[in-house]
C-alpha cells in the first residue's frame, strides 16, 4: 500500500503539486501511547494513518479527558495541521492507541496546495465535515443520553474495534474516553455485572450479553 | 450595504462566478420566530445575514433543544446548505431570533463555484472551522462546567447582545438554549435571586450584579 493509493485526491493534483508532496513527505512509526500532537502547541502537519489507531481527545483544565473520535487505517488527521486555519480555535490532543505507522505532509506544503487547488480544498472541507459530524454525535450523546447507555455503547464499540468481547481496559480509561470519573464508571460496571451483562476481573471487562447491551445503548 | 460588501471572497471570484451568484441571489425578510432551515429535510442554500439575528440549534427526539451558536449581521450560515457536503451527518435547525433580512445563494450555485474556485472552497473551510470552534466551546461547557456557571454566562451573553440588563426571556427559553429543563433553570434563577445576583419578574430577568455573575461564570 503506497501513499498515493491512500491519499484520496492524489489524481486530482497536478504533477508539480504531487512532487511537492512527495518531496516533503515523511514516514513515521510511533509506539502505542505516544502523543503525536499536543493541542495548539504543535503544528505537526496532515497525518495519514497507514496502519494502527489514533485517538483525538480534549483535556479540561483539571486534566479530565473526553474522546472526540478515533482514526484507523487510511484515515486522515486534519487537526494536527489545524494551525493552517485561523478559525480553528480549539486544542485537540492526538495519541496513538496502538503502534501506528503514518505519513506526515508538512503543514506549509499542504496549506500551499490547498490555496491553489479547489479539489484539495474541497477534500479538506469534507474531512472537517466528517470530524464535525463525529463531534455533533458526541454532543448529542452527552446532552441527551444517560451514562448507562453511553457506557454500554462504548463497550460494544470497543468490542467491535478489537474483535473480541474480552476487553483489556481499566475503568480509568473508560472514564477518560467518556469524560467521566473512574468512580462513576466502576459503579456502572458493577451494576452491569449484577445484571449479568458483563463480568469484571482485574484490568478486564468481558461482555456476556451483547444483545442486551445493544438494547440498552439504543 | 450591498451583498458584494458583505461576501468576503467576492473579489477573489471571476466575473463569470460573480454573475452566476448575482443571477441567482435572493433577498428574504423573515419575522422573529420563523424557521429558516429544518434539519436535514431542507437544503435552503447559503444564508448571509444583512441584519437581524439567527440561532442554530439541535433537537433531541424528545424535543429538547440546545443552542449551538448565533449569527449576526454579515455572518454566513453554512449548514443551511449542508446537503452539498455528503460528510455532514447531522441536522441543525435555524430560527430567526429577531426580524431578519438576509440573502440566499442557492445551494447548487454555491456548490458549483466551490468546486472550481480554491478561494471559495478555502473560505468555506474557514466558515466550517468557525462553527466547529463554537461547538467545541459548547462541548467544553457541557462537559466541564456546572449549570450555575453556564446560566450566569448565558445571562451575561444575552445582556451583551441585547444591550440591556433587563432581559425579556422565559425560563423555558433559557432551558432551550442550554439543553436543560425549565425546572432546573427556575431553581437556579431563584438561587441567584436569593444571592442578590438577579431580580425575577413575569417574563423578565434583571441582572443586578454583573460583576459577581462574571466571577461565577469564569
Amino acid at each position: 500500500m503506497t501513499f498515493q493509493d491512500c491519499f484520496p485526491v492524489w489524481n486530482k493534483l497536478n504533477t508539480d503539486q504531487q512532487n511537492r508532496i512527495l518531496g516533503s513527505l515523511m514516514s513515521r512509526a510511533v509506539k502505542r501511547g505516544a502523543i503525536l500532537h499536543n493541542g495548539d502547541r504543535d503544528c505537526t502537519g496532515l497525518l495519514l494513518v497507514a496502519s494502527g489507531q489514533l485517538r483525538a481527545y480534549i483535556l479540561s483544565e483539571e486534566g479530565r479527558e473526553i474522546t472526540l473520535y478515533r482514526l484507523f487505517d487510511r484515515d486522515i488527521c486534519l487537526f494536527s495541521a489545524s494551525c493552517m486555519m485561523r478559525s480553528v480555535q480549539f486544542a485537540v490532543t492526538i495519541q496513538a492507541e496502538k503502534d501506528t505507522e503514518l505519513w506526515v505532509i508538512p503543514t506549509e506544503v499542504y496549506q500551499s496546495i490547498m490555496a491553489e487547488s479547489a479539489p484539495a480544498a474541497n477534500f479538506t472541507n469534507e474531512l472537517m465535515a466528517s470530524r464535525f459530524s463525529e463531534v455533533m454525535w458526541l454532543i448529542e450523546q452527552v446532552m441527551w443520553k444517560s451514562m448507562d447507555r453511553r457506557v454500554a455503547g462504548f463497550l460494544l464499540e470497543e468490542a467491535a474495534i478489537e474483535g473480541t468481547s474480552q476487553l483489556k481496559i481499566t475503568h480509568e480509561t473508560i472514564a477518560n474516553h467518556l469524560g467521566s470519573h473512574r468512580e462513576v464508571i466502576t459503579r456502572m460496571l458493577r451494576y452491569f455485572q449484577s445484571e449479568g451483562l458483563v463480568k469484571l476481573s482485574r484490568g478486564m471487562v468481558t461482555l456476556l450479553d451483547e444483545e442486551r447491551l445493544a438494547a440498552l445503548s439504543d
